[in-house]
């Protein structure tokens, strides 16, 4: 197990070398440490700082991570091999050093690749759904080969022609009772599984999400998850034909018809070897469905088990993950652009003075909403993470809360992926061209979030199903409402604020302007109702303002969020004041961008909001400016995990800069091949 | 010459063999041709199509095209190669066709090159400011090697440590009497040129940007350009040591200490082989300044000889076209999306119909505003290509309008880039995660408009400047204010409309937010005026409402812009009705997003917001939804142009995805070599 002693952070051991950097440290009016103990430790705290910090010394003790170029200079090849032989490094060392608890294991692994572990999707969801949704029988046979990485698989849902939409999934298993077997086929090119992680180059195996029919194919019941086999364990060689079931020794002879393969270029690598594949009368034993919800018996017929919702744990947990990790990825671009901000000389006073981008203004109104939302996220996941460990915790399900924390999760990753994008771009665009640069560490963050406005999820897609949720809950008007719910203020009666006095007041207009848009909204569907529309018709008229009023609840959560992290900064003199900034930030930022919203509904006046952005948001600009810094800082990053020339803890960029182009291949040919080529054979048609 | 005869759009060639694109198509209320000429031909049209068809034609036509992968499969040694060839390729074939025209020629090159022709820069900046600067007896020299290709050059200004502060650049050229020549330096590592595209591998001389000093280095006299040789014309080595010069004859030894190489990667190559370049006692004869600004005296005395706004020329033009640029990034964008949107289905009716995405009026929320958007980009850009052809022309300017060319064109920079930037995310999101592969062709189009928001000036920069430019002009109160001026409203005493009745009142509207909220923010600057703030302190508090100040302006240019096209085209009764349309449609959206001025000044209530985005919208989206396809397709992409497996004419789009994936070189080994090496020693170390 890991050695939990505190070391402290990574940056003691290195001087800061850059005088401004300095400065804005000794400016700080609290302690770093104390901020950092304050928001990632504790007893229940997700984060867990110190066993992290312990950990990430450990990935990066190991000598592996100075045997290749940075990343971008790689070719894909080059690249593939590289993340590949780290992952299994990465294994191998966690064994070696006795990392056996999941998450820690995951963060090590995580670590150890720079957020390239190739078999991510193999430790979680793989391992999981087999965990979940396995019988004991198949979970004996299958987890051992998992867990030792004979078997590496991954999760095989979306298709070419189908995301969001599970139902309409087009693969298909038929049930052949003669051989007591399914028949696995993508009927359609639209059916080829697309996109899943880790399927191109490295999975042997998939969890395959097909349409079962049994006992024949005119009877569909409904999707079903089973274990394929797509590549030989030996040769690693996609199965072609006639081979040996080398897992289920029942049957010794499959035939299989595997096409498989890496899709076109994503952006830059991020996402790892996403494959897709397609299967053609591939037969499996039918003990390799996975059995713990529904199964087949040997006459063809269709037995349920369990409830089907189960099958939504692991989405769920995957979507509440994701919140943390959208906080992390913003937390890395506003590090490296205050960083850089508070290191970059532009523009200057009539005097002659160079200043410091960081005192622009403009800067600020970039850089301080950004700072007060990484916060409000990291709030707002921690939250969310309370609430799944009282719903859902393995196979401990509430089912009567389940709908609460899939409504706040979807809601949730939605929201929080959609600003950080944007954010991060914002991040991107304070950072000037040098932000341009993969090493300056931002764009492939900005790229991160892009992506994670789709997956696991559209975005429009999941603030519906957070809509769906509240409007259901209004209608029902549950007078027994557990007080602790998210949505309880939902039946508050209490009048909004007459004026802000105080942060919870902030806290009640946000309430009030959810609860009135929900209200009228609802209202509106309730009228609209009649014969000659159906419901889903009438949702789907409203959408644009149903998703608004979904915006709406998850901007009261991530506040209330917020507010309740300032109250547990209260036992902390030198934070207290400035989580309280970092609030009032957070909430005029917000505030602004829904001001017609607050105006319309009379919460506000115009003039209010006006005065709101205008006076009281610089001041709080000005009030933290000692602390921007320190308040990235707080973070806690080691300098390899931002990879960034432009965020270095040490503040030495424009050193860090030189260095990175020097470094590029290109430059080991004084000229460039093709121009010794042209230069050679000036008149050759090229 | 290029034959002007209209042969008509490509896609008539080719079947549509999706019947959903067929039935949109089919279902426009107009011809699309008629929208193409409309929109895009015509005696003094900037974008003549005509004979934009007929070079696309031609470009196409080369069998180079079909000689290599997509770019995304090549190394960047690879695409670099790629990248040189195709270029010669062009120039050559653009000579053997006697394309001579210069914006034609620049037209069928960067058609050919599929948007990276390597030798842009050269054939635009380098050329032009040779053109520009360059004494006569220079142009003599140098012109005819440039224009043969024998000098291929680039515009080095941007420093490691400055870019939009050009007064702060640090490389010095000292004259030197003793030998009439200038000795350059880079005296520290920020000094270093930085970006300069196409400077990293291919360029062998360079445009210097310099302090220079004369007659010593005691007297600076400003920022001068320099025309210095970096690389041999032969070989094409970076000049080491003692060389002969090649181009300037008088002088046969020059010592040079030239480092240059290409910086470390940018967003996905689309940037060409941007570099660096450090220089070390550089010594250049003293004519090798451009001297029609200014030169220096075998003496070493300095003297002006023109007015050193001409410098500015190049830089206006520049800016100028790069809102024509980015108007067509976002129409590529928007053209994939709807397409793919108009294919797409999703989600499925409570009767078991799948529906097409482009049916969601979410779906539709994000691409309606982005097609009225890129209209009125359109337009906006031909108003400002009249005004640049009105204020200067070649060496013909009007001074006393320069200005407001200046602000005008650096604002829509500023909100053009920016805003078809969100858009083109708005684009990716709206494909899903296939949005997301680069053969989708819309993330290369995202990351290029990413860069836009910070190369020619940075967007926040370039706003501030005109809003310098607004607050001068209305403390001014220039009664004999040209009534074609873009800022005559500005004086305009007409009272706000009291209701919307017609296209000019939300014209109107506009203009009233935007003198209403110059005024107030110029009536503070005058006020907030005391002995203990200089007025660029308070420029600099004020610059985030300044800033705003400088949008609204811009944005109704914009739309008066876009109003200009619906007068415009009321001589087309077919596209009358969709143009204004398209012109609710994007005063709507854009008030929405700024309600709360509306509302605040008094020229809306909140209501009226509410209503105009909640019903009337929406509604807009219906009336425009059967000729969403042929709105995009009025934009007259070729295919090969939009590079998009998502948004083919065709609409052949998942045989495309598949046909892409195939074709990933990683896929011709069945094993990729990492896991036979791995298969092969399981006990390695790896």
């Amino acid at each position: 197990m890991v050695d939990t002693k505190d070391q402290g952070p990574y940056y003691r051991i290195s001087d800061t070398k850059n005088a401004d950097l300095l400065r804005e440290r000794q400016s700080a009016t609290f302690d770093v440490e104390e901020l950092t103990q304050f928001m990632f430790a504790g007893p229940n705290n997700y984060f867990n700082v110190n066993i992290r910090r312990q950990i990430t010394r450990q990935a990066y003790a190991y000598p592996i991570h100075k045997t290749h170029l940075p990343l971008e200079y790689l070719d894909s090849d080059e690249y593939y091999s590289v993340v590949i032989r780290k992952s299994f490094a990465g294994v191998k060392e966690a064994e070696r050093l006795n990392i056996t608890n999941k998450k820690y294991r995951d963060w090590f692994l995580n670590i150890f690749c720079g957020g390239k572990f190739a078999f991510q999707l193999h430790t979680s969801m793989f391992i999981h759904t087999l965990e979940t949704l396995a019988s004991d029988e198949q979970k004996e046979k299958f987890l051992p080969l998992a867990r030792s990485f004979q078997i590496i698989g991954t999760y095989a849902q979306t298709e070419l022609g189908h995301g969001s939409n599970l139902q309409r999934l087009e693969t298909e298993a038929v049930f052949d009772r003669t051989t007591d077997s399914f028949i696995l086929n993508m009927p359609t090119l639209t059916a080829t599984k697309f996109w899943p992680g880790a399927l191109g180059q490295s999975s042997n195996y998939v969890l395959l999400m097909a349409q079962l029919y049994a006992p024949d194919r005119h009877h569909p019941c409904g999707l079903q998850m089973f274990f394929v086999q797509i590549r030989d364990l030996k040769t690693h060689l996609p199965l072609p034909g006639k081979i040996a079931c080398s897992v289920w020794l029942d049957y010794s002879e499959l035939f299989l018809g595997v096409e498989v393969g890496e899709i076109s270029t994503r952006f830059f690598h991020e996402a790892g070897d996403n494959g897709y594949l397609r299967l053609t009368n591939v037969r499996i034993p039918r003990n390799q469905m996975l059995t713990k919800l529904a199964y087949v018996d040997e006459q063809g017929t269709f037995h349920r088990l369990a409830d089907p919702r189960l099958l939504y744990g692991a989405m769920l947990a995957t979507r509440v993950n994701l919140c943390a990790f959208f906080a992390l990825l913003l937390a890395r671009a506003v590090t490296i652009a205050v960083r850089y901000s508070a290191v970059r000389r532009q523009g200057q006073t009539p005097s002659g003075k160079e200043t410091l981008i960081i005192d622009y203004p403009l800067q600020q109104d970039k850089l301080v909403p950004c700072i007060a939302s990484t916060y409000a996220f990291f709030y707002s996941f921690m939250k969310l993470e309370n609430l799944r460990a009282q719903i859902l915790d393995g196979d401990t399900i509430l089912f009567d809360r389940l709908a609460e924390l899939h409504a706040v999760s979807s809601g949730l990753k939605a929201y929080s992926s959609g600003i950080a994008e944007r954010f991060s771009q914002i991040c991107r665009v304070a950072c000037g061209g040098h932000g341009y640069l993969v090493a300056s560490g931002i764009k492939p963050v900005n790229n991160m979030l892009d992506a994670g406005c789709t997956y696991e999820g559209d975005n429009a897609v999941l603030f519906q199903q957070t809509a769906r949720f509240l409007v259901k809950a209004i209608q029902k008007d549950d007078d027994e409402m557990n007080i602790d719910s998210s949505i309880a203020y939902l039946f508050s009666t209490k009048p909004a604020p007459a004026a802000i006095v105080d942060l919870d007041d902030y806290c009640r207009l946000f309430e009030c302007r959810s609860q009135m848009l929900l209200k009228s909204i609802s209202n509106r569907l309730m009228e609209s109702s009649s014969p000659s529309s159906t419901p889903h018709d009438i949702f789907v008229k409203n959408s644009i303002e149903l998703v608004h009023v979904a915006k709406a609840y998850i901007e009261t959560f991530v506040l209330r969020a917020l507010y309740d992290g300032v109250r547990k900064a209260l036992g902390h003199n030198s934070l207290a004041l400035v989580f309280e900034q970092l609030f009032h930030v957070f909430a005029i930022h917000t505030l602004r961008n829904q001001a017609a919203d607050f105006i319309r509904l009379k919460l506000l006046t115009a003039e209010q909001v006006y005065q709101l952005e205008t006076y009281s948001l610089p001041d709080m600009y000005n009030r933290l400016r000692p602390n921007l810094v320190t308040l990235v800082d707080g973070f806690d990053f080691h300098d390899n995990e931002l990879n960034s020339c432009l965020g270095r803890y040490d503040g030495q960029v424009y050193e860090a800069l030189m260095e990175r182009a020097r470094l590029n291949p290109t430059n080991q040919h004084k000229v460039h091949p093709i121009w010794t080529s042209i230069r050679q054979n000036p008149t050759s048609k090229l």
